[in-house]
Order: structure tokens, then C-alpha cells, then sequence
């Protein structure tokens, strides 16, 4: 059976990706990195390195035309500045809602993307890394079990019956997700999460906080460098 | 109330934008034509001459670079030659199943991009015009009422409740939605939908056989020309 995995670069597209592997082997993995107009293309260069390292068949699609409109503090175009604060702190201050780092529906068109793209292939799953820590207060409305469910619904009926979503990890934590990773000797050194795009990832902005946190729990150290 | 309509220039999707300025005025609504990498430029040419007509915010995305991988007969660059029956006597022949020029998940990419611009920029509704004659016998199920409702709860979650889909004509054959654009005097004289690129419409195509029969079931004629 033929799957399409969502590939960021990030740790949990990464260990879903070594899952896929893992159960239908290479040749029948493909791993699509979808751009979104981000600030940097430290994540695009992990995911080919990553692709590479994992022999899968690999393409890459630009969808940054659609996030034109968007001053989401994640794209390149926005005057917005990234917040080093935890997702937590930043919906305790705010309230329940989503973080400055949500892209509008972003995880729906990868998701619709990769639908597009699998079908196409005639392969019959789309894997999606989405976890629990990202939906928690909403922060990542899109990474939501409720937004999976009802996505999958939609991708099911409006191929034809012919394409489902599989998110192993969405009743999970980032720290489970580590768990099953190191398990199955993930190349986490190849990764790349940090919101910034400096030489080395920056420590504090809520997505390095939560990485490194989620090498914690599991006793271990996070592979990769930090400025701080 | 901003909403945005997807208008893709053909008869259903102009009547939906003509319902949707007249309940909001024209200031509110946003006209939103996706590409897809179809055979022609008919369709893009209409769906602007149909914006200005309406004097909307019109903006343009173009899908191609996701539908590279498949041979739908629609697609520019493939090989497969547009089937002249209607989508009726085409599933009669195939068995239930999706017509030659079904795109792998299209209208779920049309949705997902017009519910990310929408958020951007403020809007509440994405308005679809999608047909029960498109979603019968399985011809295109990403126009049928099951697709739209999980595609609607897929965008209402994913956005953290911002955004809907209003698809008015989603239970109403080809015939009712030319009455009430009959009634709302829409200039179908400006409307694009055969698949072919012609000067004049072939009328032998399932959309041009579908077009010209919803008018002369309203006793009407259909006020673009044809080629038979």
C-alpha cells in the first residue's frame, strides 16, 4: 500500500515518516514537503535531508501564494516579530485562542494538498504528524483531534472514498512521540524546528522550548545545537 | 459580514457571487478564481469580466503545481482527450464511479484556499457553488451534500470557529440555480463553462449539455453561442 507523509522537517513529521517506513517500507512512502511562505528554508533543507536519508521518493510544493494575505508572525512578509515565549504562556496571557504563529487554515491545504497529490499517486493514506501539545487550548486549532476527524471526513467523501488521513500521534504528546522516535532510531540531528532561521536553533521561541522539553521527558538530550 | 465566494466563471459559481452581493452589497464581497492548470484561459477571462461587472475584490491563485502528478483530462499537460457525453451517459457506461474530468480533490483545495484567504482577511463565509446534477452518480463527489458538510466542519474547526461554507445551491439542480440568476438578471452572456478552449463553446461537452438543457428548462435559451 502506497502512503503520502506530510514532512516539515520537524520532529514529529520526521518520526511519522520513519513510522511509514517502518510499516510499508520505502518504496512506498512518499514524503511531501509543502512551503507555506515561512520566514526562513532551514525547515526545507532538513525535510530533503531527511527524504534523502529515509530513500523515500520526495516532492516539494509552494503554497506561500495563498498566505499572501496573512501577517501571520511565521511568513516572510510579515512586519510581525516571533514571541520566545511557551504556547502555554501565550494562551494564558491571551486567553483561549490561537497563538501568533497560526497560519490561516495552513494544516487544512497541506492536508488537502497531500490528498490531491496521494490520489494522483494512487496512494491511499495521507499520514499528518499533528500531536495533543499543539491543539491544547487552541493554540493549533488545525492540529485538533475534532479538526482530524472532520478533515479525514471531508478528504474521504471528496475523493471518492479513495484517500484517508492517518495521524498516529493525535491523542499523543510531543514527548510520546520521542518516545516511539528514539525506538526507531529517528535521525533527530537532521531536524529542524526553531521558528528562526539562524545558524543554530534560538532555544526560546515556543516550538524550541517544547522540543527540547520533550527530550527531557524521555531522559535524553536533544541532538541538535541551541543558542540558548 | 465580508464574505468570499469562489468564482470559477461559470454559471453556478456567477449566480452564487450574485446571491452573495445582493444579501451583502458589493463592498463586502471578495471574488476569489482558482487555477488549476486547465486546458484554457476562458474560464479566468470570464470570471474577471464577471467581477468587474459586479465591481468585487477580485484575486487570482493559481493550484497548477499541486495537480502536476495527475492525467485528468481538464489538466493542460495531460494526454487524455475530453469525453463529448454527458456526465449521465458517461456514468451509465463507466458504473458509478468519478467522471474523466474529476481533479483529485480540487474543490477540497478550492475550499481549503478560499477559507485561508477568507481568515486573512476577515471574512466569515466562503460561499461554494456546488450542485446536486455535479454530485449525482458519484460524477464529482467533491460537490456532493455529504462532502460540503465535512468540509464545512473541517473549516469551522481548523480556523478555531472563524470561518464557514455556505454553498446555496448544494441540494438544487442546474435549473433552479438559472432561475434565481434569471431572476437576479446575472449577464450569463458573460459566463464561461465548456471544457474545451474554442472561440465558441462546443456544446457537446458534459458541462456545455448540462448548461444549455438548465436553460431551456427554465424556457429559455442560453445567450452564448455554440458550436452545435
Amino acid at each position: 500500500m502506497k502512503v503520502a507523509v506530510l514532512l516539515s522537517g520537524g520532529i514529529d513529521s520526521t518520526t511519522c515518516l520513519a513510522l511509514a517506513v517502518a510499516k510499508y517500507g520505502a518504496n512506498e512512502v512518499i514524503a511531501l514537503n509543502i512551503g507555506y511562505g515561512q520566514k526562513h528554508d532551514k525547515e526545507l533543507k532538513a525535510a530533503a535531508n531527511i527524504a534523502k536519508y529515509y530513500n523515500v521518493k520526495y516532492e516539494v510544493l509552494d503554497l506561500s501564494p495563498i498566505f499572501a494575505f496573512s501577517n501571520c508572525s511565521l511568513l516572510k512578509h510579515s512586519s510581525e516579530e516571533i514571541i520566545h515565549k511557551s504556547y502555554a504562556e501565550q494562551i494564558s496571557e491571551s486567553g483561549e485562542g490561537t497563538v501568533s504563529t497560526y497560519v490561516p487554515f495552513r494544516n487544512g491545504l497541506m492536508l488537502s494538498t497531500a490528498a490531491a497529490v496521494a490520489q494522483s499517486f494512487k496512494a491511499s493514506e495521507v499520514w499528518y504528524g499533528a500531536h495533543a501539545d499543539d491543539a491544547a487550548g487552541q493554540a493549533y486549532p488545525d492540529c485538533s483531534p475534532e479538526f482530524v476527524k472532520a478533515m479525514n471526513e471531508a478528504i474521504y467523501t471528496g475523493t471518492g472514498k479513495e484517500v484517508k488521513i492517518y495521524a498516529p500521534f493525535v491523542n499523543c504528546n510531543k514527548a510520546e512521540i520521542v518516545r516511539q522516535g528514539l525506538e526507531l532510531k529517528v535521525p533527530y540531528e537532521l531536524t529542524w524546528s526553531c521558528y528562526e532561521g539562524h545558524e543554530v536553533a534560538c532555544g526560546t521561541c515556543g516550538t524550541c522550548i517544547d522540543r527540547k522539553n520533550a527530550f527531557i521527558a524521555n531522559g535524553t538530550v536533544d541532538p541538535i545545537s541551541y543558542e540558548q
